[in-house]
């Protein structure tokens, strides 16, 4: 395979020599090069396949960095990466010391503004455009590349909304594939698909909000792409182009699964296939365990509700969706709206599950406090995604959910060690609490390949003591455990060290809290998440009260946000690790032995 | 005056067997009791006067509280407590023990949910209209009141957009009345502008989002309004009606000077005229403060700018909107985008000043994490309103800010002990700090007459020894000092007591804390905030770290939503209170005396 345009570009600069005539020879080289590397390190692949011309055509015809790009939520940022200096450490994507699987400011000038999360682009750039026009940089362009599942996001509305009675030069390009990481859906969606029918009406929903509107147009096509971004360079204030693209374009299994070629993992380079998935063995991903217990609960309660906003496929509501359809909404990406309509629904004496994960529930603080909380209503949120998430990085590590939850009255905070955990909170959660209840748990599998334990009531607020002790008590919260108590069977020859499943952040088990700080002289506690105000904290908030003076340590996450790479490392990185825990622990007994 | 009808109306029952010819005169007293009330009691006037007509049509068409009614916001929300059942203790409006300013589900069986931030009720009804659709109760309505102000906030959207597409009864009433608190803004409020002129072209924004849309309506007009509910009343699915107020309507000032008569304060029942405004002799608000040092300082900086999302009065923002217009944006009730707009400045080097108030910076906190602090930008957040608010309530109270900041790395936070606080931390952070600062500042007035102070640089991380002292140390952050100063002064014969003014929650000052923690046997801190999570938290994870075995007392806000009152009587309440305080101090002095 030939990549001899491709490799002449290290920058925008060279790619801006090439006569118009080369860019779909080019096309197919960063298409090829992108799934190469793909296929064999794993990452976003659809997004960015789809989008190999616009994002040529957008470098060739603007004069970026100069001019300001910034792509939204990232996933289809590959090739902007490739083309703006970084081909040759692609192959270190989103690993340890690599570079981001998104835009990130600190990585390349070119990257304009760092994304993760969705929707952010449209009010970043106005910033920038109004900060131009304050300096009086009026030929700059600043532009957003934002996907229909992402501008139908209340916070792009917002952006809209603003830009649209700004002179700023706002250049929005609308990548319409009609699929995020799950179909679209929604009533924009339904318009959006009847302006590409040309079944709309005369007025455009863009042009109600004041944008001079363009498209919509084929994405593949440069010369449609260079004729249209050329006219659009040559105007100024808000302007918003349509622009159809298909999702996978260029690999025929990514065009035809969209959402399974989103991010595949490892796959066949040349055939495009995926590697046959082996027989299931290990334990299930807690994800699963919540779809499908949700399933079994919901079939016996008719008043379960499931909610996601755009997860189906990450949080396997899918299940629930197909299989219980009209009690299973994916209500796009409005986690916003999520919520607070899970309160309407709860008032209504439903039971919604409202799974969410825990980085993106932060897009729904106030709606957790205010329609939720204070009005005590009982919906339950399952935060997926709790804690280190490896690869995916500083954007999307659900760090500091137990710090931001704790100090809401009237919620219940609870994470489960294991599956089994994990379903008989569900459980209890939907026999009717009177409280709401946000359960955390992290990414990935758990610990037991018989999960499909019977259903047993967990008492609200209740631990579990796994191991009894003598001078050090271990407190630990969700999935982590299982690592600390591997670490404890390993060195703990004298049955020194107690441990304790404390399961619920809050309310926290203070009968067992007593009992743990008059039996034992050390406390040592261990969270997946941020130590500033999480799980720990709460223990040293709880000891001050009590007035006692055990020596307590806390393990969790430094004051810092932590990068990409495997959890393993991560963990290493954020001196969370098997040796780091282990040392602390050993140092402990050895301190005993000698006092 | 006459109030023959309305005397008579004990619930929306009574109100239905009213003829229609009744109305207009019902309108008339409810408008009289509505001015009578609030002119000796205080509260929001305006937004309730223009929705008379509108809330007596709507208890009067349909059957509440069967069908479900959801006032967004709630400010406009008086004449529906008065009319279902709250008449008799209308007076005891926004007083402790008495009804909420707010609609609220612990109240009545008419507050089908509770508001007071904006934008939940579409979602809200939604959730409800959902639950209806699956226990077969088809027939029932579900109604949500929403400005046109609320309406084009982020959250609205993404609940028009699910509702669109749902086949579940939800009626959404659009009041237009072309103001939220301050004068609305936006692209959407131009494009209803068109529509009310009939400028705009065949296809409606709503009827694009797939509503069905009627309207625009005199909102005035019990004819009108009649035919038109009961028209919508035997539809089902997704309906919108554009309804047209005058904000204000029936007292002439309020009329005339809507913002200065959204909430009056007491006025002339009979003339409507405001209190002269004595000559200011007492200290400025914090607002104002905030207010005019940043036009102070922008004038020589030129890359300050100032953004509020629809607070411009509130925040006193206004200033700078008047006198450097092209730098003082207000974005509308758009926290999310406010944020995330000013992120885009500071990636430009701009300074920006975002003005939030505390509850609602809730609604904006994943674009804090996300957009500002990830990405290290020097963005200056001033939230106003922070700690407990008076007579708003426990939608409003700025409770948690400093328990959800706190967690977020890169992030400075501090608290003005008074106005030269205020102004020098201002100061300092436009000058150019290389991390984003939250400020936070209460409600209602500072302690310095004369404020305007010359600038002085704020070490980052510095506190301040008020007093020095022997036993008991007293921290205290921001404007709560000056309480616990003068209560300090009261009882400490013997100059037992240290005060120290953190100034900072984070970073602490570090090097007096060794130093007070070393002095020092008894440390205690006082906070106007949450207790979880808070100031006093972060003291308690220092004396941890340190290996400290001082006592230490925290005062804040206990685990529980404080309700509406006097702001003097919800310290009482939350045992913040100058009693509390000096009985604890007075305790911790004898208890020394004694041992």
């Amino acid at each position: 395979m030939s990549t001899s345009i491709l490799n002449r570009i290290n920058s925008p600069e060279d790619l801006r020599q090439l006569s118009f005539g080369d860019l779909p020879e080019l096309a197919r080289e960063l298409r090829e090069f992108i799934i190469d590397v793909v296929a064999t390190k794993a990452g976003h692949l659809g997004a960015s396949l789809g989008v190999v011309e616009l994002t040529i055509a957008l470098h060739y015809v603007f004069d970026t960095p100069n001019d300001r790009l910034i792509w939204d939520v990232g996933h289809q940022a590959y090739g902007h990466k490739i083309l703006t200096g970084r081909k040759d450490v692609f192959d270190t994507n989103r690993q340890l010391g690599g570079i981001s699987g998104f835009p990130k400011r600190a990585e390349s000038e070119y990257d304009a503004f760092g994304t993760g999360h969705s929707s952010t682009s449209i009010s970043a750039v106005l910033g920038m455009a109004i900060a131009s026009k304050l300096k009086g940089q009026n030929e700059r362009q600043h532009i957003a590349v934002i996907g229909d599942a992402s501008i139908a996001s209340g916070m792009a509305f917002e952006g809209l909304n603003h830009a649209g009675v700004s002179d700023a030069n706002t250049l929005i390009i609308l990548n319409d594939n009609a699929i995020g990481i799950d179909p679209s859906v929604g009533a924009l969606k339904k318009y959006l698909t009847n302006v590409k029918k040309g079944t709309a009406k005369d007025e455009n929903i863009f042009e109600c909000l004041n944008f001079d509107y363009s498209g919509p147009i084929d994405g593949h096509d440069f010369r449609a792409l260079f004729s249209e971004l050329q006219r659009l360079k040559s105007l100024q204030g808000p302007r918003l182009l349509h622009v159809i693209t298909t999702k996978g374009k260029g690999l025929r299994q990514a065009e035809e699964y969209q959402v399974r070629y989103h991010a595949p993992g490892k796959f066949d380079r040349f055939t495009g296939d995926l590697p046959n998935e082996s027989e299931e063995v290990g334990p299930p991903k807690y994800q699963d365990v919540f779809g499908h217990t949700l399933v079994e609960l919901a079939r016996k309660n008719d008043r379960i509700i499931g909610i996601t906003p755009a997860m189906p496929t990450g949080s396997s509501l899918k299940y629930m969706m197909e299989q219980i359809p009209d009690r299973a909404f994916d209500v796009g990406i409005a986690e916003q709206h999520a919520v607070t309509m899970a309160a309407g629904l709860a008032a209504e004496r439903m039971v919604p599950f409202c799974n969410i994960y825990s980085t993106f529930l932060q897009r729904a603080y106030d709606q957790v406090i205010h329609d939720v909380a204070l009005q005590d209503l009982p919906v339950i949120f399952c935060l997926d995604r709790a804690g280190i998430v490896g690869e995916d990085g500083a954007t999307h590590h659900g760090m500091f959910d137990m710090a931001y939850l704790r100090c809401i009255p009237n919620l219940t905070i609870f994470a489960p060690m294991n599956e089994s955990e994990l379903r008989n909170i569900m459980y209890t959660a939907q026999l009717g609490l009177d409280h709401p209840i946000a359960i955390r748990y992290p990414r990935g599998r758990g610990v037991q390949r018989a999960w499909k334990t019977p259903f047993e009531k967990l008492p609200i607020g209740s631990s579990q003591e796994l191991k009894k002790g003598s001078r050090i008590a271990v407190l630990t919260i969700g999935h982590i455990g299982n690592r600390v108590a591997r670490i404890i069977s390993e060195i703990d020859e004298n049955a020194k060290i107690g441990h304790y499943d404390m399961r619920f952040v809050k309310p926290l088990d203070k009968k067992r809290l007593y009992d743990v700080f008059e039996r034992y002289e050390h406390v040592v506690t261990v969270e997946d998440g941020c130590r500033l105000g999480g799980f720990g904290s709460a223990i040293l908030e709880f000891a001050n009260e009590l007035g006692a003076s055990n020596k307590v340590e806390l393990f969790g996450v430094d004051d810092v946000f932590i990068e990409h790479g495997s959890t393993h490392e991560l963990y290493e990185l954020a001196k969370l690790d098997d040796r780091s825990i282990k040392n602390l622990l050993t140092h402990l007994l050895d301190a005993k032995k000698h006092s």
